[in-house]
C-alpha cells in the first residue's frame, strides 16, 4: 500500500490505513445526516478517528470531498473518446465514453446516493454540479476536435453525451429497480436517439 | 406608451422615454469596454443620462441587466411546448419552443453579442449562464411531463433541446455569416438527430 492510500496522520503520529477514503466516508454520512453547510471539518475527522491536519492534507475545504472525482473523471471521458478507432462515428466515441465512466462510477452506488443527496438540499452544491458538467461537456467536445470531427458536430455530440450522462446518472441513485449503471447509460443513449428521431 | 417604457425619473422629476432600454444599452457598452467588476452603476446611470435611483427602480443589481430576460424566456419556452397539438412528438413540442425562442431572441443580434462577450469574460457570470440554462432545461421537462410525456423522455428531450438552443446561439452570436437564429435553431436540431443517428 502507498502512503496515500494508508495517510500518514502527523498529529497522532502514526500511519492510518485509508485515510482518504474514512474521511470521504464520515464527511458524507455527516452531511446527509447534519446537512453540509452544519457539518464542521472537526466532525468530519473526529468520525473517521483522525485529525483535522489529516483532513487538510487529503482535502483543501469540505467541498472537494464531494467533486474531487472530476478531474478524474473528465480524464477517463476524454481517453475513452481518444481509444476508439478513428473510423467511429462521434456518437460512438461518446458512447464509449459513457460506457467508460459507467463502469467505473458504477461501482460505488451508495456513496453516490449520498453525494447525490447532499448536493440536492444545497444550491451551491447544485451550481457547482453544474460546473462540473459544463466542464465535462467542453472536454468532450475538444477530445472530439482532436479527433477532426468539426463543429457543431463536436459541440452537440458533447451536450448529447453529457445529457445522457446526467439522466442516466440521476436514474441510477434514485431508482429502486437494480438496473446498473452501464446498461442505464446506453438505455438512455438509445432513448435518446428515439427521442431525437421523433420516435 | 406605458409608464414602465416611458420610465419616470423621480430625482429629475420628469418621464424618461424608453429609460429602461436606455440603461440596458449603456450597461452593456460599458461592460464590453471596461469589464462587468469594473463597471458601477452611477456609471451606467450617467452614460444613460439617468440617475442611480432610475436604474434600481428597472434592476436589483448590475447583473440582472444580463438575466433580466430570463423569466419570459422560460414562460415563452413552456408555452410553445403547451400550444403544440397533443399528438405531436416530444421533439416536435421542443422545435416548437425553439422556434418561439429564435423569433424572439433573433431581433436583437447586436446586445446579444454584446451580452455575450461579457459573460464569456466572467467566471460567476459564465456559472450564472450555466444555472440559467439548467433552469430551462427543467422548465422544458415538466411542461413536457405535463403534456403526459414519461421520464426518462422528458428529461432528455428538454436536454436535447437546451443543448440544440445553447449550439445554436453561440454560432448566432459568433458567427459571421448572415443565417438568422430560427434558421441555426433548426439547423442544429437535425444535425443533432444526424448525431444522435451515427451520421
Amino acid at each position: 500500500m502507498s502512503a496515500a492510500v494508508i495517510g500518514y496522520d502527523q498529529a497522532m503520529g502514526r500511519w492510518e490505513p485509508n485515510a482518504r477514503g474514512r474521511l470521504e466516508q464520515a464527511a458524507l454520512e455527516l452531511y446527509v445526516e447534519r446537512g453540509f453547510e452544519q457539518t464542521t471539518v472537526a466532525e468530519i475527522a473526529q468520525r473517521a478517528g483522525l485529525t483535522e491536519r489529516t483532513f487538510f492534507r487529503h482535502f483543501a475545504d469540505k467541498r472537494e470531498v464531494l467533486f474531487q472525482g472530476a478531474a478524474s473523471l473528465q480524464e477517463l471521458l476524454v481517453n475513452a473518446v481518444a481509444g476508439t478507432p478513428a473510423s467511429s462515428a462521434p456518437i460512438d466515441a461518446i458512447a464509449a465514453a459513457l460506457a467508460a465512466a459507467g463502469a467505473v462510477l458504477g461501482e460505488r452506488r451508495e456513496s453516490a446516493r449520498q453525494r447525490q443527496t447532499v448536493i440536492a438540499a444545497n444550491p451551491e452544491l447544485r451550481e457547482r454540479e453544474l460546473i462540473k458538467l459544463a466542464s465535462l461537456a467542453t472536454a468532450l467536445a475538444n477530445a472530439l476536435r482532436a479527433r477532426g470531427v468539426r463543429d457543431p458536430t463536436a459541440g452537440l455530440a458533447a451536450e448529447a453525451g453529457i445529457a445522457v450522462f446526467k439522466i442516466a446518472f440521476e436514474r441510477w441513485v434514485e431508482e429502486s429497480n437494480q438496473r446498473d449503471l452501464p446498461l442505464l447509460m446506453r438505455e438512455s443513449l438509445d432513448e435518446l436517439r428515439a427521442v431525437t428521431a421523433g420516435g
